[in-house]
C-alpha cells in the first residue's frame, strides 16, 4: 500500500531542499528531485562548487529554518512555450531540456510548483502547507554521484540523498535499522573477518575466497554433499565452457544470451596472430562460458539409452556459472557475476515426480532448518493461462506440474504465495526466498519443472511396455548459489555463526611470551579432535587480543596464563559473556562435538 | 640411442609396401613414406578406390610374397629439372610437388631408390638388400586419413602404418604390449566404467564426469583437502575469469597468451546489440578465462601489509584453469584444454625456504605412495647459464634456490635428473613424472620457484628489522591435475581401484525376484557403516549380472540366493576371484574400515 500523503510530503522535501539550497548556493542549477524508497533526491549542479556530505548539515538546517514559516505550495500553469523561453532566459539548461522533451511528446501545457521562492518546474502533487510535515521527521542522507539522464557522457551532477516520514519516531526507527543493519551488512563483516574479497583488478563481482571465508564454504560443501549422497543424489560434474552449438541447441543462445558472456573465438591465440602462425583450422570453434549448468547433465543423460529401471536420476553438481549483471546491479556476494549453484536435476517418470518434489521440499526444508532460516517466504509461480502460447511443453504437462506442485506445497504445509504469470517460459516452480538485513528477499531455494530441454535435445527413456517415452526434468538447488547463501548467513548471524560452521571455532590467547609455547601445545590437542582453533601469541597486550578476539567472534576463546598452564581445567569464554566458566579438557571436546552434530 | 640399421629396414619396408601397393593398385598415387616410432607410414591417393582395414592383410601377404625373393635397393641420380619432367609426364602430381619445392630450395640434383619395380623420390639411407629383412618381423597395423601436408583445404589421403622391428620376437612383443596397454587404456576403461566421457557437441578436451567418475574424483578431493588442512595450509577460492589488466600485470598475456583462450569482451551482449540496446559503458571489460591460479593467490597475498610473523603463507585450492592445446595434441584425459589443478602456493622467507620444501617434496612422496606409485621419475630443471637474461629474478635469487633444490633432493634420497638449461623463465623446479601405459612420461607432481609474479606485483613483508623484503614464492601441485592423474591412475590399476577409492566398494547380486529386497536391506546396512555399496537386481541371469560386475571390478561382491538370506555369514567374492569366502558381517565391515584406513 503506497501511503499517498507521505509521497506528497516526500516530494515537497525535495522542493523545499531545493529552495535551501538556492539561497545557500545561488549558482546551482537543478535537474530533477523525485520521491524514492524512504525519501527523496534532487540532482544538483554546483558548477564549480564542491558540495560534500559535511555541507549536508547546513543544508538541513536551513530547510528548518525555512520550516519555521508555514508555507503553501502555489501551483501555477505556462503554455509549453512560454516556459522554454524563460528557462532558456534564466540558463536554466536541465529544466529547459526536459521542457524540450515535453514539447516533443506533444505537451502543450507545464505546471510549476514555488516554495519559499523557489519555483520548479513540476507535475507535483504536493502537500497543501508545509507545516503538515512533523518538525524531525526527515534527515538529509548521503550524497552520490550522477550522470545527467544516467548517460556517462554527460555530466556529472551531484544527487543528495534525504530521508522523510510521516512522524519524527519513524524516521528514528528508520535510522535505527539502518545502524543496525550496517552492522549486519555481510560486506562490512566479510572484509572485517576476512571471508571475501572483490577487486577490480580481477573483476567486479567476482568474488575471491579468503582462507576463513573458503573454509566455511568447504564446511557448507562437505554437509552438502553428505546430505545429497545420504538423500540417493549422484554427483556429476561439467567444464565451465562449453560449444556454441551446445547453447544454441539448448536455446540459451536464443532466449538467454542477454545474460550470457560473449563467444571465446578457440583455434587461433592472439600471439600466433600476431605472429602470423597458420590458424589451427581443425580446432577453430566458439565456446560460450556457461550460465547454467543443465545442457551438460542433459548430455550425460543421453550418453546412453535409458529404461524406466533407471529413473530416477538424480544428479547433483556444485557447478560455478557466470551471468552478465550490470555495474550498477551488483551487490557484494547477494548480486555477482560468477557464482556456484548447489545444483541438481531430477529426471523422472510422471508417476514418480510427485514424490522426487516432496522429498526436494522436505530437503530444502532440512536445509533451512540446519541454517537457522525459521523465516523465508514460498512463491508458487503458475504460467500465464492467457499467454499460453509463449511457454515450452504442452496443456498437459502444465496443468499436472502445477496441480502437482501446489498438492505438494499443501501436503508440505508451505505458507505460499501463488502468482500466476510469473512462471519461466520452460516450466512452473516453487522459489524460496530469505530476506538481508535491509529487507531485501532474496531467491535462495528454487525447484523447476523443464518442458524445453527434454524436448530441444529429445530425451526419452523406455517405459515398461518399451515404448519411448519423454521423462520430467526438474531443476532444483537448495541454497541457490554458495554466494547468496553464504552473503545471507553472514547477515543472518551477523558474522557470530554456530560452532558448527565457525571457520575458527575456539580462539586460545596467550598472556605472555611464557605461555605461547603451551597455548601451541593445547591448540594441537583440540585438532587432533578435529577441532578448528586458532592461537593468538603476539607480542600485544592481552587486552588489546581479547579486543580482537571478540571482534572475530569466534565461540570460544581461551586465555592462558600461569594459572592455566598445566591441568586439565579450562577457562572458557563464551562468545558474547564477559566471565570466563571452567570446564574439563575432556567435557569441553564432548561439548563441541555434540553441538557439531547438532548443528549449533 | 637410435638403431640406424633399423631405422633403414623401416624406410625399406615403407618403399616396399608401396612397390606392394602399385601391383595392387594401379592407379595409386604416392605422397610420403616416412619412418616413425615403432614402425613406417606411408600416406597414398587410391584416386576412386577405397581402401580399407580389411585390405591390409591383402597388401600385407603381397609384400610377403615380394620379399620371397632378395632384392637390391638401386639408388640412382637425376637432375632436378630431369626428374620435375618425369614425374610430371607420369601424372605424379604429389611427387612433382615435393620436387617444386626442392628447386626453390635450391636443389640440383635428387635421388631415387627402385626396389621390386617401384620407383621411388628418395634421400635415403636405406638397406642394401631385402634378405636383412627378418621374415615376420613387421606387420601392417592401421589406416587412417591424413591431409596432404597437413592442411584441412587438401585433398584426404589414405595414411598405412606398418609396424617393423629388427625381430619376429620383438614384434610380437610389442604387440603384446599394445595389447596390454589397450586394456589399460584409460579412455576405454573411463567409458566401460562410465566415468567419464568427452563429447565434441560439449567440446573437444573438455571432460564431464559421470557419477561414478565423479565420487572417485570426490574421495580423492577429500582425502586432498583433509590432507592439506592437516599439513597446515589453509585453502582459498578464485574465480575462473580475471580482467585483462590483472593478466597483463602477471606477464601472462604477453608470455602466454599462446596458451590462452582469446579475451571475453564485457560490457555489452549479442542480444543487446542486435537489438540495438546501448552499451552499458561502465562495465565495459575485457576478461580472460584462468590459465593458472597463480595472480589471484597473489591479489589474496596483496589485500594487506604482510609481516615475517604470518609467514609462512601455505595457500592450496583446486582451480580449473583452461589452456588452448592444439586439437591433434588432445589425448583422453591426460591432455585436456580445460583441468582442475591441485595447486598451492608458498610464499615464505629465505630462512624458511628449505623447510618448506621438505615438506612438499615429503607431501609428494606421501601422495604417490597413497596411490601406490612406487616409480616416477624426478627432474631437477636449472636455468641456462649461458643465458641468464631470457630469466626473471637475479643471480643471488637463481643461485640459492637452485643449490637448495639440489639439497633437498639429495637429503630426501630422490632419484633425479639434472638438467641444464630446462627450467622455466621464472624460476628453476623439480618435476615428478609417472609413465602411462604406453610407457609416456606425465609430468605430474611440480614444485616451482617464482621470481616473476613477486616482483610484477610488488609483493613485499615487513621482516624482524621492520623492513620491507621480497618473499619467496613457490608455486607447487602434487597431482598435477585431477584429469591427469586420474588418467594415469586408471592405468596405474588397470581399473581395479583399490577399496578405499573405488567408487563402488561392494557389488551386491541378487540371485531371483525373491532375495531383491533382502538385497536392499543389506545394502543399507553397508551404507550405514559409509561403505560404497551397489545392488544389481535386474531382471536376468545370476551369471550375467556376475560377468557384468567381474567387468566393472568392484572389490567385493556378494552374490545373495536363498543359502544367503538371514544369518550374520556373508558369502564374499573378492576381486579376481573365481569362489568366494565366509565372513561374518561385523568382521566384513572392519576389514573394508580398516583397508579404507591404510588405503589399501
Amino acid at each position: 500500500m503506497i501511503d499517498e500523503n507521505l509521497e506528497k510530503k516526500r516530494h515537497s522535501l525535495s522542493h523545499i531542499m531545493a529552495a535551501a539550497i538556492k539561497e545557500l548556493y545561488p549558482e546551482a542549477e537543478f535537474a530533477i528531485g523525485p520521491v524514492v524508497e524512504n525519501g527523496f533526491y534532487y540532482d544538483i549542479d554546483f558548477a564549480e562548487t564542491k558540495v560534500s556530505e559535511d555541507d549536508l548539515k547546513t543544508i538541513e538546517k536551513k530547510m528548518k529554518h525555512l520550516l519555521k514559516n508555514n508555507a503553501k505550495m502555489e501551483m501555477s500553469e505556462k503554455s509549453i512555450d512560454e516556459a522554454i523561453k524563460e528557462e532558456e532566459k534564466n540558463k536554466a539548461i536541465y529544466k529547459k531540456e526536459l521542457l524540450d522533451d515535453l514539447k516533443e511528446e506533444g505537451e502543450k501545457q507545464v505546471s510549476y510548483y514555488e516554495i519559499y521562492g523557489f519555483k520548479d518546474l513540476c507535475r507535483g502533487p504536493h502537500i497543501e502547507e508545509t507545516k503538515e510535515i512533523e518538525a524531525g521527521s526527515f534527515s538529509l542522507q548521503k550524497i552520490a554521484g550522477a550522470y545527467w539522464r544516467g548517460d556517462e557522457t554527460n555530466k556529472m551532477l551531484t544527487r543528495i540523498y534525504g530521508l522523510a516520514f510521516n512522524t519524527k519516531a519513524e524516521l528514528e526507527s528508520h535510522l535505527k535499522f539502518l545502524k543496525e543493519a550496517e552492522k549486519r551488512d555481510h560486506r562490512k563483516i566479510g572484509k572485517e573477518q576476512e571471508l571475501f574479497m572483490i577487486d577490480p583488478m580481477v573483476g567486479l563481482g567476482l568474488a575471491m575466497w579468503q582462507p576463513k571465508g573458503a573454509l566455511l564454504w568447504r564446511i557448507m560443501e562437505e554437509f552438502w554433499y553428505k546430505e545429497h549422497l545420504r538423500g540417493g543424489y549422484e554427483l556429476v560434474r561439467t567444464p565451465h565452457i562449453g560449444s556454441r552449438k551446445l547453447w544454441e541447441t539448448s536455446g540459451h543462445w536464443g532466449f538467454y544470451s542477454d545474460s550470457m558472456y560473449p563467444t571465446i573465438e578457440v583455434g587461433q591465440t592472439l600471439k600466433a596472430a600476431q605472429e602470423g602462425q597458420e590458424v589451427d583450422k581443425e580446432s577453430k570453434e566458439e565456446y560460450l562460458l556457461k550460465p547454467m549448468n543443465c545442457p551438460f547433465h542433459v548430455m550425460l543423460y543421453n550418453n546412453k539409452p535409458r529404461s524406466y529401471r533407471d529413473l530416477p536420476v538424480r544428479w547433483a553438481e556444485t557447478g560455478t556459472v557466470y551471468r552478465y549483471e550490470k555495474h550498477g546491479e551488483l551487490s557484494g556476494l547477494t548480486r555477482v557475476r560468477g557464482f556456484t549453484q548447489d545444483d541438481a536435476h531430477i529426471i523422472c517418470t510422471k508417476e514418480m515426480v510427485k514424490d522426487e518434489l516432496k522429498r526436494v521440499a522436505r530437503f530444502i526444508a532440512f536445509i533451512f532448518e540446519s541454517f537457522g532460516f525459521r523465516e523465508y517466504k514460498v512463491y508458487l509461480s503458475l504460467r500465464d493461462p492467457k499467454n499460453k502460447e509463449k511457454y515450452a511443453g504442452n496443456d498437459e504437462g502444465w496443468d499436472f506440474t502445477q496441480k502437482v506442485l501446489k498438492e505438494v506445497a499443501d501436503e508440505e504445509n508451505l505458507d505460499y504465495t501463488v502468482e500466476e504469470g510469473e512462471a519461466a517460459f520452460y516450466g512452473p516452480k516453487l522459489d524460496y526466498k530469505i530476506k538481508d538485513c535491509l529487507g531485501r528477499e532474496w531467491q535462495c531455494s528454487t525447484l523447476q519443472f523443464d518442458f524445453n530441454l527434454p524436448e530441444r535435445f529429445d530425451m526419452t527413456f523406455v517405459n515398461d511396455k518399451g515404448e519411448k517415452e519423454r521423462p520430467y526434468m526438474l531443476h532444483r538447488a537448495l541454497f541457490g548459489s554458495f554466494e547468496r547463501f553464504i552473503g545471507v548467513l553472514i547477515e543472518h548471524y551477523e558474522g557470530a555463526f554456530p560452532v558448527w560452521l565457525s571457520p575458527t571455532q575456539v580462539k586460545i590467547i596467550s598472556v605472555g611470551e611464557a605461555h605461547r609455547e603451551y597455548c601451541e601445545k593445547l591448540a594441537d590437542e583440540f585438532r587432533a579432535q578435529d577441532i578448528r582453533v586458532e592461537v593468538d601469541s603476539e607480542d600485544e597486550t592481552v587486552s588489546s587480543k581479547i579486543r580482537k578476539a571478540t571482534s572475530e567472534k569466534a565461540p570460544y576463546m581461551l586465555v592462558v596464563g600461569d594459572k592455566e598452564m598445566g591441568g586439565s581445567v579450562l577457562a572458557v569464554r563464551d562468545r558474547g559473556q564477559r566471565e570466563s566458566r571452567e570446564i574439563e579438557k575432556e567435557e569441553f571436546f564432548k561439548e563441541i562435538e555434540e553441538k557439531v552434530k547438532l548443528k549449533q
